[in-house]
C-alpha cells in the first residue's frame, strides 16, 4: 500500500455486533465490508433482522454463533454486556425509526456505537442520544460515510489551511433518479421504508441524500448554518414524503449556498457534488469521481489533486490505501469512517484521547443533520420561508 | 458544410448600422463578427462611441464611408432613414442605460433592431419598447445568444416533443470568477460600467449573466415562471451590485427548480449550464461543451447527443454549419441570432410573416428577462421572500 | 473581443478567388466562412465547379459577377492575372487530384495560392510546387487547419520554450468513424471520391486524415521524422484505399512515436489528439475540446489551460477572438490559417517580410504531409518495414 | 448490496498463506485487503520475506500464529502440507524472479497458488508451470487484476454478444510516469527491483504493465495474437530495461492493433485504457473511471453503461457489490480475482468443476502474458522487425 500506512491491526480485533442488516437489507453488507476491510474488527454477534427466522438464517450464513444471534436488540444488549468476550461495538443498520431505540440501548449497556445516518428520525430523540453519549463518554459514530473520502478530507485541510480564503459560496447537490416513478408501489424495500413517514421521519429525500450533502458541505467548510429557506416537493402522485428539495443556505459569518436533493433527476445515480468559493480559490469534489479534486487559485490555471498524487496532503494520505491512478471508492471511504472509529474506541478502552487527526461523523454531527431536517421540512410547510437552526 | 447546408446570401445582404462597439469595446466585435459570419448582413453605418474622435477612428478601422459615421444615434436614425440605401437594421451593442433610447429612436425611424442585452434598465422601459414594437409591426431581436447554440435548440425541441414527459426540476446556473476581486478599481471599462447601477440598472450579476440563465431554462422548457425567492449578494467589499445570487424558482404548472448566478466562483469562466428533469427523461447543457446534449431516458444508459450526430434533429440541423466533431462554439451560437433575424427582417421586408421554423429571442423575452431581475431584486431587499411575477 | 485583439480590416479586404467549392461540395463553404470571419478577404471571382451549369448556379448565389465566374481554372488564372481588380489570391478547394495543376497555374500567373490538403497526390508533384512557390516568391497556404486551434499554438510555444523538457514520446491519432460501412456505395460523394485512388492519390485515411495529425505533431514539437513502420489496412470489404492506419515513429533525435488514424473507429467523429511527453512534463490536446490543453509538470498537478485563460501565453493570444469559457471551435482555427495569410499577402503586396510571429502551413509542410504518405504506403505494401523519410 | 449479491461465506474460510508482501512491500497489502474483501480467505500462515527478522516482526503485525510464520517458502510448503489445518491456498507476491520457484514447491505440495504478474521471467519457467498445474489439478491464478473490474466483465461479454460486429481495431495503452526520473537510483525498492534486469526478466514497462494492457485486451476481445512489431526504448539515461514500448499488433483473424506502455508519460498516474472496434458498434474502457464504459453503436448515439446501472449484464452483476453511482475501485476488481478463485478451490476440494460463469486469470494467460513480453523484447532487439507469436 502507499508510504507510511499498514494493514496491520492496531491492538487486536474490534468484537462487533450488528442490529439489522438481514438477508435482503441493502446497507448492513455495506458495514459488513466496511469493518471487516482493514481487518479492525470481527463480527461476533447479531440481531440481524425482526423477523426471528430471517435473523437466524443471516446468522448463519455470516458465520455467527448460534448463542450470539438474538432475537431482539434488547437481547443483545444484555447477554453481551455480561459476557467476558462480549461486543464492544454495535452497528445499528436499520430504517431511520430504529436507530434512538437500539442505539440508546446499547449506550446505556456500556458498549460503543457506529450508528447508520440520519441519526434518528426528531430532534428531541437525537438531542437524548447526544446526552447519553455526553454522560457514558462512550464512542458513537454517525455513518455520513462521504467524510471517509481521501479527497473530501484533502478539500476540508485545503479550506482549513485558508486556501480558499474567505469562503463566500457554498453549492452542495445529492441527485438520484431511483424514485422517478412510484417503486415504492412495487416490491421494492428500499422504496417502501424511504418513502414512509413512519420509518423514514418527516423527511423524504431531504433526509435520505439531502442530509449527507448538508454534512458534507458542513464537514469541509467548516461553517455553522444560520438559517434556511426550503422548497420540499413530492413529485410522484401519492408520495408521502418529498422526493426533490430546492434550499437556500445562509452560513454564519455570511457565506450564502444552495443545496439540491433529488430522487427524480433522471440520469443521476449518486450524484453527490461539493462546490466551494472562496476570495482566494474554489473547490469542487463529486462523489461519482471521488479521487479528483480541482483546485482554482484565483487568476491561475485549474489544477487536478488526485488521491496519493502530488499534491494531495498528509490528511488524505492517512486514509488513503493504494497509488494514485488506481481508484478507490464508496466502499473504502465508508471503511475509514470504521478505521478512524476503532482508533477511537481502542483509544477509549485504554482510557486515552484519541488522537486529534482521528476524524469521524460523531453524535454531534448527527443531531446537526436532524436540526437541518427539520428547519428544513417546517420552512417548507410554511411556504418555504427563512428558518433559523 | 453539412447537407442541407447553404451559405449563399438569401435575397442579398442586410444594411446594418451599429450603436456603440467602438475601439475598447468587447461585445461590438462579436455582433459584427456575428452578423459577417453567414454573409447576411453588410455593416454601412455606425455611431460607435460617444467620443467623437473615437468614433470616427472606430468608424474608419471598420471601413464605414466616412459620411455614415455618426456622432450621435439621433443623428444616425434621422439620417439613414432618409437614405435610398440607408440601413435596414440597427445593432445596439451600447452598456444597458443605452439600450432603450436609441431602440426606441430605430423603431420610430422605421428601422429594425437588433439589441443587446438585459433589453433595458427598467421594466417600465422595456414594456414601452414591446410597445412600440408592436405599434410598428418592425423586428425586434434580442441577443440572447445562448439560444442560438443548436444543441439548446435540440433540447428545446425535445422537451416540446414529450422526451423528457412532463417536466418537474429545472436547475439553470451561470457562474463566471472574473470579479472576484475588486476589478472596477482597476482600468478594466467591462467591470467598471457592469457593476455601476446608473450603466447596469439595479441587477448585477442577475442582470448580466443571470438573465441569460433564465432566458435559457424559459426557452428550453417552454414553461412561465410563476414566482420566485432571491437571495442577491455583493461578496466583494465596496461594490454597488449584486455578484452572487441564489434563487428558488416556482414554475407555472408546478415545477420547481434553482438559479445560482455568480461573477465570484472562483474556477469558472462562463459556467452556464441547464439541467432539465421529468417524468420521463434528463437533459444536461453546459455551454463551455456546446456540441453535446445528454439526454437520460428514466430505466436507460445516458446518451451523448452531438451537434451533427445521430439523434440530432432538424431543429438543430437548420443552425448548424460543420460535421460532427468538428465543434463550433460562441460566435456560431451568436451568429445563428443573426442569420435567424436576418430571415426575419426580410419576411418583414417582403411583407410576409417569417417562417415559423424561424426561432430568435424577442422584444417580449427582453420584457421578461427585465421582470425576472426587477422581481429578483425585489424579492432580495425584502429579506428574500418570495414574489410573484 | 479579447484585449489588443481587433477586427479591424488590416490594410483592405484581399480580393480573393476559388477553384472548387461549388454545390454539394463541403470544404468550400467553410474556406469562405473562414476567409470572411475576420473580414480580411472579398470573394469575387470563381470556378466553383467542373460542371458549367452548377459553376454558374453556385456563383450567383455567392453572388459573384457573372463575369468572374469562370468555365475553368485556366481560364481564370488568366483573365484574373490581366485584370487591374484582378484577383490576389486564390483558394483551391477540389479533390486531391485537382491541387496541384490550378496551384501551378495560379503560381505562374503570380497569383498567391490558398490551398487544401494534402498537398498533391504525389511527392513530385509537391517538389514541383516547392519549387515554384521558391522561384516566385508568393505566399502559398496549405490548410493544415488544426495548427490554426489557439492552444495547439500553445503547445507549440511551450515545447519551444522548454516546459516539457526534452521531448520523449510523440502519440498522434485522428479517429473517425464515417466509412465503417461501405459509404462510398451510396450516394454519399465525399466518400466516393475520398475512397478512389484517382481523386485521392495513394493514401486513403492516411491521407485524408493521417496527415493532420502528422502536421499537427510536427507543428507543436518541432521535430523532424526519421523513418516510420506503417501498418495500412482497408477493413471494408472492396474498399480502394486503407482505413485504418497503425504507425510507429522515429523521430530525429531520438523521441518515439505512434501514429492512428481511423475512418472506421465507432463511435468518434473527429477525434484528433496529440499527446507529448519531454523528460519534464507533457501535454495533451484534444480537438474535440480544443479550447483545452492539459499540461502537467512532472511531480505536479495536472493543469487545465484554457484559451484566452490564466497560463495561456500571446502565441494563443493573438489568433483569440472571445473571452475565456466561452468557446471557438473548427471554424475559428481554419480562419486563423487565412487571417494569418492574409498578413503575409498583405506584406509581399508591400514588398516586405511578414512578422515572424506570423504562422501558417506553407507549402513545405505541405511537401513534408506527401513525403509522410508515401512512406507510409511504401511501408505497408513492404509487410510494414521501416522507411525512412 | 445490489440485488442477487451476497457476502456470505459460501462454504467456509479458504486458510490462505502468503510469499512475500512483508514490511516495506507494496502488493501483499493489496492481495491481503483483496482476500479479506468478501471474507472468503482466512490468512494464517506466511513465508512474508527472505529477511528473517523482518519475516518475523511482519508476521506478527498481522497476527500470524508464530509456528507458522516460516523463514523460506520450502519450509512452508513443507510444514503445511504437512498439517491438518495446513493452508489450502498460497498467495505469491514476490519480485518476479521469485514468482516460478515458490509456485512449483507449492504445487508439488498440492496447495492451490495465486500468483502476482508477469507469471515469471521467462516463457520456459511459465511453460513448466502450466505443464505442472494440468498435472496436480490445481487452482493456479494469475492476478491481472484488470479483468476482475465489472466493466471490463460487461465489455468481454458484449464483444462475445456480438455487440461490436466483427472486431476490426484493439488499441491498449497504460501509461504511467513514475519512472520520468531516475527513481532507480533513489531509496525507492519498488523502481530497483522492477528495472533490473535480475529481479524482472529481461521486460521493463512491458513486463510491468504491458503485459496488462495486452492480458486486457485478449480477454476482452477473445482475441488471439499472431504478430506484433514492437520498438522498446529506455529513455531515462543508464536505465538497464525499458520504460516506453510502442508496440504494432496484428491479431488471428485480421484485426490490427497497437500497444503503448510507458512509465515515461508525464501526467499518467495508472492510465490504463482500452479501446475495441468492429463492424458494428466500438467501446472505450479506461482503469481510472472503472465504473464507466462507452459503447457506441454504429449511426446511434453514444451510451454511457454504468456499473450496476441499466444496460450492464450479468457478468458484470456477479462481481458487483454496490449500486451504481457508488463507485467501486481497484481493491474490489482485484477482490473479484480472489473470490472467483475461492469459487474455483471450493469446487476443487469438492472434486468439482467450477461453474463455468467463474473467471479468473489462469496459468495460461499467464503464459501468454510471457508469451509476448519475449516476443517484444526480440522484436525490439532485432530493430523492431515483426515476430510471430
Amino acid at each position: 500500500m502507499v508510504e507510511g500506512r499498514s494493514d496491520k491491526v492496531e491492538g487486536g480485533r474490534i468484537r462487533l455486533g450488528m442490529v439489522g442488516g438481514g438477508q435482503g437489507a441493502f446497507i448492513g453488507a455495506v458495514h459488513r465490508l466496511a469493518a471487516r476491510m482493514d481487518d479492525q474488527y470481527e463480527l461476533v454477534a447479531g440481531a440481524l433482522s425482526s423477523n426471528p427466522k430471517r435473523a437466524r438464517a443471516s446468522a448463519k450464513e455470516l458465520g455467527l454463533a448460534p448463542d450470539r444471534s438474538y432475537g431482539s436488540y434488547e437481547e443483545m444488549a444484555k447477554a453481551e454486556s455480561q459476557r467476558p468476550d462480549g461486543i464492544e461495538a454495535v452497528a445499528i443498520v436499520t430504517p431511520n425509526h430504529m436507530h434512538a431505540p437500539p442505539a440508546k440501548a446499547f449506550l446505556k449497556a456500556g458498549i460503543n456505537v457506529i450508528c447508520d445516518k440520519p441519526l434518528t428520525t426528531t430532534v428531541k430523540e437525537a438531542k437524548e442520544l447526544v446526552a447519553l453519549v455526553k454522560k457514558t463518554g462512550l464512542v458513537f459514530a454517525v455513518t455520513h460515510n462521504y467524510t471517509g473520502y481521501p479527497m473530501v478530507r484533502q478539500a476540508r485541510a485545503m479550506v482549513a489551511a485558508g486556501k480558499l480564503g474567505e469562503v463566500r459560496v457554498v453549492q452542495a447537490e445529492y441527485a438520484q433518479d431511483w424514485l422517478t416513478e412510484k417503486a415504492e408501489a412495487t416490491a421494492n424495500k428500499q422504496a417502501k421504508w424511504r418513502t414512509d413517514p413512519k420509518q423514514s421521519g418527516a423527511g423524504g429525500s431531504i433526509g435520505d441524500i439531502g442530509t449527507h450533502a448538508y454534512n458534507l458541505a458542513c464537514f469541509v467548510t467548516g461553517l455553522k448554518l444560520d438559517s434556511l429557506c426550503a422548497d420540499l416537493t413530492a413529485f410522484v402522485k401519492g408520495r408521502k414524503l418529498d422526493d426533490n428539495d430546492n434550499i437556500l443556505l445562509r452560513w454564519k459569518g455570511g457565506a450564502k449556498g444552495m443545496l439540491w436533493a433529488s430522487q427524480v433527476a433522471v440520469g443521476h445515480e449518486n450524484g453527490a457534488m461539493l462546490r466551494v468559493y472562496g476570495s482566494k480559490g474554489g473547490l469542487v469534489w463529486r462523489q461519482e469521481e471521488p479521487n479528483h479534486l480541482w483546485f482554482s487559485e484565483f487568476g491561475k490555471p485549474l489544477q487536478l489533486i488526485t488521491r496519493a498524487g502530488a499534491g494531495a496532503g498528509p490528511e488524505a494520505g492517512r486514509v488513503t490505501r493504494v497509488p494514485a491512478g488506481h481508484p478507490e471508492g464508496y466502499l473504502e471511504g465508508f471503511a475509514n469512517i470504521y478505521t478512524e472509529a476503532a482508533r477511537a474506541i481502542r483509544a477509549h478502552r485504554d482510557g486515552k484521547k484519541p488522537d486529534p487527526s482521528v476524524i469521524f461523523p460523531s453524535v454531534e454531527d448527527g443531531l446537526s443533520g436532524m436540526q437541518f431536517i427539520e428547519a428544513a421540512v417546517k420552512s417548507s410547510q410554511k411556504g418555504a420561508v427563512w428558518v433559523k437552526l
